[in-house]
């Protein structure tokens, strides 16, 4: 018999989907799911069940699962939690090799037999279920939808390389959102819930084999089985890295935790050692979750010799203090970089790393100093400081260091502090691939992070 | 002899001001100055000078300092350093009792000679001078704008509570923009450069004695009295909370001050010692500087009793975590709370704390359950988190939480993370005196710093 996880690729890239408690009213969950497949532009055939409708958003919709007039590969699943598990049979009977189970109501409330009933069914059919209570989840290139939150809420990030696994819906809808604001892509997203069949050592195996994923991020509440995913995360962090952020690691925390997704928590030391024993990055923050993934777009380096760019001397200041905080080095320029920048740099700027090309820096002066840094064989990566308030520096700033970045083997991070202008060159930049930071603290942090990867792996 | 200091109500109230080095270039430095301003709706007097231009923006120009027809109280000065010294002399013979010198090229860049003569003449006539080297000053309440940057880059804040002493102007305009775009007040804002004159305890001293200030942050690079600093703020601390940002710690970041504002800095051990004597809120990073002073806009409380109330399972999780590790309390929730809580939330919600109401949460749930909190004998402060990304909650909740706080006795604190709408939410709430982080860790971090300050200030 096969197991239920070598089903997975049925979840994330079905050619035919069932959605059980499609609904017609806008403020249900079951209509939202519909209505972001339609959206997403999905190609397979959908299957709307409603015992009520005859048509939804105008597709046929069917009495019940049992009436759908062929086999189908995934089930979504949006009903009461009692119905849950009849549906799920029916969908089995139906060909179904994977289900999204979003119905709450299962073991976080304590119905631990309910879930059980589940669980038998999945594993009899060998169906990859995801949940039950979860959002559901997202593959861009296969165009599949089933997170049930209206696009008009929560944007949908566009393709990219980062695949995020959340045990929790509303962390998941966070990051998502983030990301598909400033642009960040990501391949796929899945939010697990209660973890009853497929758990997060299955979906980390699948996201390994993945050719779209190269960087994985994790939520996680709790692990199944501890042995399982440590050994499965040591195999792939040397290939992709893996950025795992573990809640209720507080007493009250893991308190939490267990009414949540009906998780065992455990303490924060032990996860912290397992996690460093496997090679996964520790994210200790929600704002982790979404600034250290970035940082892995840029090229590999191990070299620490960090260059600092700015128009602003105290950001430059604090670039430097923040990268000896995190054991980086300021890189020594070399005499032909520093005799380069004094040959158009104004008198009185100092051509030092930080290199401070002063308030009146327009994108010129960035351009050539930038490549002057990029050149420079005592610099292995730059941190690019933009304060965009200056009246002389502009927006075309950003297209220049995307291409400066583009096909540079060195990795460039920007910092950029402020109201809306200042935002909106940030989403420029990081939707061209440039990861940008708030402060110079939270760059080099995300840069040391991605450093310390390389140390390890990329000798 | 009157000192210095004793003029700086003419930095930020002046009757008349004089700006050298006016220009009707859109370029210059002098004709941001003379435009903010203008717009700003500066009620005094002004005097242009420019030996070039007759008129600049409708304002009839000065050749030179000694044809402005009238005596004048502050001295705006934004042209080279040799002619900057000269014409402070000027303005001294024309009365001036305060000079902010936005001019660089003195000690910076090794001309003490010529910065020691600009003290000289300060000294000589009690001129109140800020900088040389430095970005200006903005105060609200008396519409006095010498901040050199455009307002389309640089947004001006509103009236507030808030006091900003940046020795860097360009950490300085970070700052302004951001509390600009969120609504956050401030009272004034300087920033004093090289400190030649006017330094750090000066300007602590005086707004220590400013009505509209209520809370003080500090950048700094460099501090030019360490026992005269120390003494000024332990006064201050009890009365109002000094939040500081030492930059220049490390071994590479004292290098790079040295070329930035010429100050000597010291090393990170003995600033967090005389700042923690001083009763000194410690910043670590540039966010600390936007994130931490609005949490002191919130009423007083030195309990550490928190309520988390959220319609997402996993951001509670975060709180508690981020509570235990701040050694404050997750708050028992009284009996009564408990079941007049039952009485309305729906069946598979616990009321517990942390409070997770449900993703169908909509905005009367979150005022029932706040209310609730909020009158609970056992809870000190509330932690709102908002995910806006699901469908039930509209952007009703933040007039109810601004309502809900205001004239409470309890702070409340909001989190909301996510895309362009969550933005505007937060926007709104922070604007409406209710201040937001973008995770329950930044959120509760700040919330733990309030409630420090008032354990060691308000017994």
């Amino acid at each position: 018999m096969k197991s239920p996880a070598s089903n997975l690729q049925y979840v994330f890239s079905p050619k035919s989907v069932c959605i059980v408690g499609a609904s017609h009213e806008p403020s249900k969950i079951g209509h939202a799911i519909l209505r972001n497949f339609l959206q997403a532009g999905f190609k397979g055939q959908i299957y709307p069940v409603n015992p009520h409708s005859s048509e939804i958003l105008g597709m046929r919709c069917y009495a019940s699962v049992q009436d759908v007039p062929s086999p189908f590969e995934c089930a979504i699943i949006a009903i009461p939690a009692e119905a849950a598990v009849q549906a799920l049979l029916e969908c089995a009977k139906k060909g179904a090799k994977a289900a999204v189970v979003i119905s709450g109501g299962f073991s976080e409330v304590g119905n631990k037999k309910l879930e059980e009933k589940l669980v038998q069914t999945a594993k009899k059919y060998s169906i990859a279920l995801i949940g039950p209570n979860c959002m559901g989840s997202l593959c861009i290139s296969s165009q599949t939808d089933s997170v049930f939150l209206p696009t008009y809420k929560l944007g949908r990030p566009k393709k990219g390389e980062i695949a995020f696994i959340s045990q929790s819906g509303a962390i998941g809808g966070c990051i998502l959102d983030l990301a598909s604001r400033y642009g960040i892509g990501i391949s796929k997203f899945v939010s697990f819930g209660n973890a009853s069949v497929i758990d997060e050592s299955d979906l980390l195996q699948y996201l390994a084999g993945d050719e779209e994923t190269k960087t994985i991020v994790l939520y996680l509440e709790g692990v199944k089985d501890g042995k399982k995913f440590l050994q499965i995360a040591s195999e792939i962090t040397p290939q992709k890295p893996i950025i795992a952020l573990k809640a209720g690691v507080s007493a009250s925390g893991t308190v939490a935790v267990a009414s949540h997704t009906g998780s065992l928590a455990g303490s924060a030391a032990a996860y912290k050692a397992a996690f460093a024993q496997a090679g996964i990055i520790e994210a200790h923050t929600l704002d982790d979750l979404f600034d250290l993934p970035k940082i892995f777009m840029l090229p590999r380096t191990n070299g620490k010799r960090i260059a600092v760019l700015t128009n602003g001397g105290g950001n430059g200041v604090l670039a430097a203090d923040a990268i000896e905080y995190h054991n980086l080095q300021l890189a020594s320029l070399s005499s032909q970089t520093t005799s380069a920048l004094k040959s158009f740099l104004p008198t009185y700027a100092n051509a030092k790393n930080p290199l401070d090309i002063i308030g009146d820096a327009d994108a010129a002066r960035y351009e050539k100093s930038l490549q002057l840094l990029l050149a420079d064989k005592n610099v292995d990566a730059v941190l690019v400081i933009l304060l965009f308030q200056t009246p002389a520096l502009d927006s075309s700033v950003t297209g220049i260091i995307a291409k400066a970045a583009q096909g540079c083997a060195k990795p460039i991070v920007c910092v950029s502090t402020g109201g809306e202008y200042t935002e909106a060159q940030r989403r420029q930049l990081d939707s061209m691939g440039v990861p940008t930071y708030s402060s110079p603290s939270s760059a080099i942090r995300a840069l040391s992070k991605l450093i310390e990867y390389c140390e390890r792996n990329c000798p």
